[in-house]
């Protein structure tokens, strides 16, 4: 008998949480994806501010499924998807570079995209990825140390001047720890000047932070981010971004780092799949498959789901696992002969964290902020980290870093030593805007 | 009155040393290193070998020297030395391209060399710094990965296939390592090959393993490397590196990974001082300084010194903390008008890792080998970190390895990741060699 094969493409939260929910049925998996980690997304930014290292929020994803026998884990990269021959190509690597499926579970997550404007990309790095943590953690630690030695005080203050752009969680957390980062913990480090003086603007083109949360909170996050020394800019889109700094609007702000927590876009990877939002996520039918090809599912973020009540599921990772189990269970009621349901999200709520004793929380009807609902953050995060080791080992770094102010990775490498001359990020381009 | 200006070049245990035990003299100091790191060198290969993060094993200099005031510290390369006018000159960065010393340390220590050919540098990378350690971790991975989904057996057995050059410390280190990783950490997470099938070759141009320990514990290393599955092979040097493997004498070997922990070699940028060895260390003075220039002192591995009793001081940590707070002494005694002292290395013992309960150490009259001498290794170390946290996180990631064969670092990313299509090592070459 002819055992059908399963392809999931992605180890995120969705990809994952497939292959666990159909760890006891009799289908063959194989499980691609281009890294072999899966990383816990959302204290990448801890990574990027230099709390956590990247080995402290991933895990093998060999590891995570080395006791499913029937899942096999393919590191490479899918090329392309043909979902009506039911074939996924891989780049060129080592033979079998096509995988025939039977099921397809696609679970690729989103890029951070730039509006039309790709060019922006290299200047304004986002934070999706371990490289793409490293790289603003090298950019903001290098930042500090050219300044400490520039004599020009324009280019100083360009230095100086950090600019996260977009609002949503991954933006505040990323505003909050740089201010935390140039008040405290980098302060007696330096002797020239003094990081206190840094400036963090946090740009948003809607009218207010955290837009998913409530009004309440949205106000508390403000008054939060204000305290710890934010610059906050509401209402003006960034119109331009160069190696010389970020246009708000009409006025172009010298700024050495811009970061990027503004759009997302999923991959081309997703067009053969059928229609797609202005996003590039796949319009999913409501037990998650594609429309035209009901052997094909689209979960987590790349896929746009909009239930019976009117409600598009959200982008996060408790939604992705929830499609993850779901597209599971269709595909056990498809081999059972049974019929598929719906599916239903269960919101258990949002959180963002702020800073230090800070964060935002709502669930149901509670609202939560301050010093309490930043003890629930850390506890749930603490909580969902995939291995024991790992939350034995970010608690530890988290408890000294509230008790010492320091931050544990403030480690500057170089990934291209030794290929070309050592490349200092501005050393041209500030020059010229001195 | 004119403050005597010291210049430190290098961050490693020599250039600390130096400037943590001025202190609390009058003089100005500038610590000058390409990296914002201390690295602790010793455990660097469990970085090579996925047990600890890069954030582990290594502190910034900053924060290192955040309370000596008089301390700056300048993230910057050094482009040259110019002794005759006591300036020391910047790779072009921000303004301030020129030091002017009074004094200076030089404590670059070495890079890996390759007997002169330094084209085998990209098929056999070294160990020295973060940069290097994870490119080794990558090459180790991806090998495995690779090999899981290649279809051609002797393709297939050239992937699994990894040879250390060089039976130093940090060879047996490495070779012990890829062992214990090949027979238990990763023996459940592949379906399509047995990972314990996997051949580790320790290759030594000399007679023997560890040279400088004693013949006995020599022995013991052999004996303990065999038993991990190691194959050694003695008294052949590499004649050829090449993508496709490596040469052994007459005998082409297939090897995706070769890793170099044969040779070492000073930079080009301690020419100007004076007369070096075959290995570029500069030949100093009893008192560590360099002949023609007083005020110029090498210390640690970059320096070549032989002791009133005709013993070279050996190129290891201790040693160049010893000599670091030796010219630290001497310019002190400088400035008291007093005479200058010999240095004298105080020889503390050795030690060397081969594997879980496995090391040899040898102190004084003391040989010792297996598990007390594991311990022995494993509390040394863990005491020379330089913080608590590093102590702490290190410890629990040892525990935790301990019991569970398990190792924390098995994260693959690519730092090059949207600079241009993702490459694999050796898609092209490994093809040829089939």
């Amino acid at each position: 008998m002819h055992t059908p094969h399963l392809v999931i493409i992605g180890g995120g939260f969705g990809g994952l949480a497939t292959a666990q929910a159909l760890a006891s049925t009799k289908l063959r998996v194989t499980l691609v994806d281009r890294r072999n980690h899966h990383l816990f997304q959302p204290l990448l930014y801890q990574v990027a501010t230099a709390s956590l290292a990247p080995t402290d929020i991933s895990v093998p994803i060999r590891a995570v499924l080395s006791k499913e026998q029937q899942v096999s884990v393919r590191l490479g990269e899918v090329e392309s998807i043909d979902p009506q021959a039911r074939k996924v190509h891989l780049r060129g690597q080592t033979g079998q570079d096509t995988l025939d499926y039977d099921y397809l579970v696609v679970a690729t997550g989103v890029r951070h995209a730039y509006f039309g404007h790709p060019e922006w990309s290299e200047d304004a790095p986002g934070l999706k990825t371990v490289a793409d943590a490293l790289e603003i953690r090298r950019r903001v630690l290098t930042a500090f140390e050219q300044a400490e030695w520039e004599q020009d005080p324009k280019a100083r203050e360009r230095l100086l001047t950090f600019v996260v752009v977009g609002g949503g969680p991954t933006g505040v957390e990323l505003a909050g720890a740089l201010a935390e980062i140039s008040v405290n913990t980098l302060r007696k480090d330096f002797r020239n000047i003094d990081t206190r003086q840094a400036r963090v603007l946090l740009v948003e083109a809607g009218p207010s932070l955290l837009g998913a949360f409530d009004p309440e909170l949205q106000e508390e996050a403000k008054t939060e981010l204000s305290a710890l020394g934010v610059e906050l800019r509401f209402g003006t889109p960034v119109t331009q971004v160069t190696s010389a700094g970020v246009r708000i609007g009409e006025d172009m702000l010298p700024a050495a780092t811009v970061l990027w927590a503004a759009g997302v876009s999923a991959g081309a990877l997703l067009e053969p799949l059928g229609e797609r939002d202005r996003a590039g996520r796949v319009m999913v039918a409501p037990d998650c498959s594609v429309p035209e090809h009901p052997n094909v599912f689209v979960i987590g973020d790349a896929a746009h789901l909009k239930q019976a009540d009117g409600v598009v599921v959200p982008g996060l990772a408790p939604a992705a696992v929830q499609m993850g189990r779901h597209a599971a269970r269709c595909i056990e009621a498809d081999l059972a002969g049974k019929e598929r349901r719906a599916f239903a999200y269960r919101d258990k709520g949002s959180m963002a964290t702020i800073g230090r004793n800070k964060a935002v929380l709502q669930s149901g009807k509670v609202r939560m902020s301050g010093r309490l609902a930043w003890l629930a953050w850390v506890f749930v995060h603490l909580w969902e980290l995939v291995n024991f080791r790992d939350r034995v080992s970010v608690f530890l770094k988290w408890a000294w870093a509230w008790w010492t102010w320091d931050r544990a990775g403030r480690l500057l490498w170089d990934p291209h030593e030794g290929e070309a001359p050592q490349r200092t990020p501005d050393q041209d381009q500030h020059r010229g805007a001195a």
